[in-house]
């Protein structure tokens, strides 16, 4: 895949950064080096099997530059204050200051980890996303948020501290488990459902072939996804407004991976558990049709997503997403679809509204439309 | 003092911001409700010390919103990734979220720690810093600097993270102990001999003043001294060209305080040392006449300030020099004085010119001109 394949979108934020799609991992330590002038060293922060697939082919590019490399365990526990000040001392260890640029080689956790990392090292030094899992390509590589966590909550510290590029390389999705895949492609169809009618019925219609991962298809439906976050993030980085819509599902997701401990339940499999309990909740306000609810359940359910749970009690679920910081200004924001295609942002749930269309995903007892 | 008393500069940056001098800490939640939105919870964060006499000065001001006060014990060792940790667990258990404003109640320490701590709880939340030292009062509260420190090294975590305001209430002062006065006071005298003569001639004249802590000598000199500050700060909010100036007599203050591990020599002092050796090298170089050098030596020891430190080696302070993260572009990084005024950066200080320097303040063997 040569350079003339390598596609651009522009993130249009406070200070404005390229999006790099169908890019090779080879070209990134030239297009860094050549645009940014001062590099000295390029730190890459990664994961042990990111970096036996992808760590040499990001090396060759950075020429006439120290490279170094970090790793960090697989998981979300590494997403801590502790890994970030262990982070600190290997950095300073290699001689990391103003003049390094942080590489955030990997998924979600990577990414969000080594941002911080970058945000607050020396008060801020450069940094580039190099997503490696769907989930990363299509959202947490975009937009700027950072963060770790804390025993008091998910993402408790973290910033807007935005990429100088995001560089996706599909080519990183030939080794990706394909439970990960499926935590991406909960995602877009979230993406789909709220901002992209033709991106839904392209993942209707090219099912099979996701379900083959055909890397034509992905890259595709990658693009597409990831452009509607762009255009979320572009009118509201700091989620004051529009950005605030791309949470849908997630109200639901979060009080699901907390009930369950983040163990039994991914992110992924939260938001399609979540994007079905939404999607009920606006059937019942008339914000969308029955069948557009049962497209939205079929296509999840064809992805191998869940589209029910089994063995949580929804009054539980219900106090869960009350404490979730979201939902903490005094009154309940949720993010229901309005048909699919569009989402809207309704401030008057009760806790009955929530109550019944958690009834309705625990168990499928929930009588399908 | 009444609300006419009150004076306000502004910060022009990024997001800019008042500096309100002679303030009341009674006025400040009047002030930030009716200016700021929103607020529903005003979360005090400050000393032992500080909230004996103050806190219920700043909590009366905060009307019909919710007061909280966390306390954090004195000490440079308390700006560090574990009380971080526990303010964010506090904060929580206390209910803070991001209609929650932070005042940052204290000195430096408190400044840094509860800035850098309102800049990653949730993405950044707002805080106003209520600087209560003099060192914060003339320096740590404006410039919008907050971090923490890590084994690895001082402020290595940390932000640009701007307050809303910086209220400055000088009756603060009264309770301040001398040597905490003394520690602003070589600041001031930074301030003075990089960018304001007038005022250094008015430190000069009012020497006894100043020794006898005049509330309106220390008044008029605390608004001088950060008025210098605010000028470079509005220049260069980002430390890329002149906010540099402002780290005269730093780099061998630091080295100072590392080689004494923070205990033996305190920020204040280590920095009036630095300017002397940082003049001592001026004046070899032909940029500041020995008798400015002398003035200068004068004013500090009139101030109780050492000029002059015992029982440490040359050589090694030069290494200590290296190893500070300002040196480390390959070049050493120096600001020195331009006669009683003004300051440059210079770049090609040799080991040998530093080891001179150093030689110079060591035991007062240099013999003074
Ligand atoms: N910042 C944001 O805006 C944002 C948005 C959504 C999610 N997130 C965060 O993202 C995280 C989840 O990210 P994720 O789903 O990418 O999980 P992840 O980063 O944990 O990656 C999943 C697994 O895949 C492995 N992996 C990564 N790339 C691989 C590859 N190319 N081949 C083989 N294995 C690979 C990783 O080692 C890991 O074990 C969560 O912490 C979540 O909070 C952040
Ligand atoms: N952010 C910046 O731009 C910047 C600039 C300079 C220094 N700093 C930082 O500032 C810190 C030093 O600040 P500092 O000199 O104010 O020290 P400090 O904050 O430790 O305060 C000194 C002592 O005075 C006490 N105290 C504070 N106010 C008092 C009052 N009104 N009455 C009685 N006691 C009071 C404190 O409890 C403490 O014991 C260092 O950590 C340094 O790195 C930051």
């Amino acid at each position: 895949m040569g350079v003339s394949s390598r596609q651009k979108i522009e993130v249009s934020a406070g200070h404005p950064y390229p999006v790099f799609l169908g890019a090779n991992l080879e070209d990134l330590g030239d297009y860094m080096l050549s645009r940014f002038g001062n590099i000295e060293q390029a730190l890459i922060i990664t994961q042990p099997v990111v970096a036996k697939h992808y760590a040499d082919r990001v090396r060759q590019g950075f020429k006439g530059c120290r490279v170094d490399l970090v790793t960090v365990s697989a998981g979300e526990g590494e997403k801590s204050l502790a890994r970030l000040s262990a982070l600190v001392g290997e950095a300073v260890r290699l001689g990391a200051d103003r003049l390094t640029l942080v590489v955030a080689l990997g998924g979600g956790v990577i990414g969000d980890l080594a941002g911080f990392f970058a945000g607050v090292f020396m008060r801020g030094i450069r940094f580039v996303q190099v997503p490696t899992t769907l989930l990363a390509m299509v959202d947490s590589s975009i937009g700027g948020k950072v963060a770790v966590n804390h025993p008091a909550g998910k993402n408790l510290l973290g910033a807007f501290y935005p990429p100088l590029a995001v560089w996706t390389d599909f080519s990183t999705l030939a080794s990706l488990p394909w439970q990960e895949v499926q935590n991406g492609l909960a995602e877009t169809v979230k993406h789909a459902v709220l901002g992209d009618p033709d991106l839904f019925a392209f993942l209707e219609e090219h099912l099979s072939k996701i379900l083959e991962r055909d890397p034509l298809i992905l890259r595709e439906l990658t693009a597409r996804s990831l452009a509607v976050k762009v255009r979320l993030v572009s009118q509201d980085e700091r989620e004051q407004g529009v950005r605030a819509l791309l949470n849908l599902g997630h109200s639901f997701g979060h009080a699901l991976e907390t009930a369950t401990e983040y163990e039994g339940i991914s992110h992924g499999r939260g938001v399609s558990v979540g994007l079905v309990a939404a999607s009920r909740l606006a059937e019942e306000r008339g914000l969308i049709a029955g069948a557009d609810v049962q497209r939205i359940m079929n296509l999840l359910s064809g992805l191998g997503l869940p589209i029910s749970v089994r063995g949580l009690e929804a009054g539980r679920l219900v106090q869960l997403m009350a404490a979730d910081k979201k939902n903490r200004f005094g009154r309940k924001v949720l993010i229901l679809p309005r048909g699919i295609g569009q989402a809207v942002q309704v401030e008057d749930c009760s806790d009955e509204d929530l109550r019944r269309a958690w009834a309705g995903v625990i168990d499928s007892n929930f009588p399908i439309s």
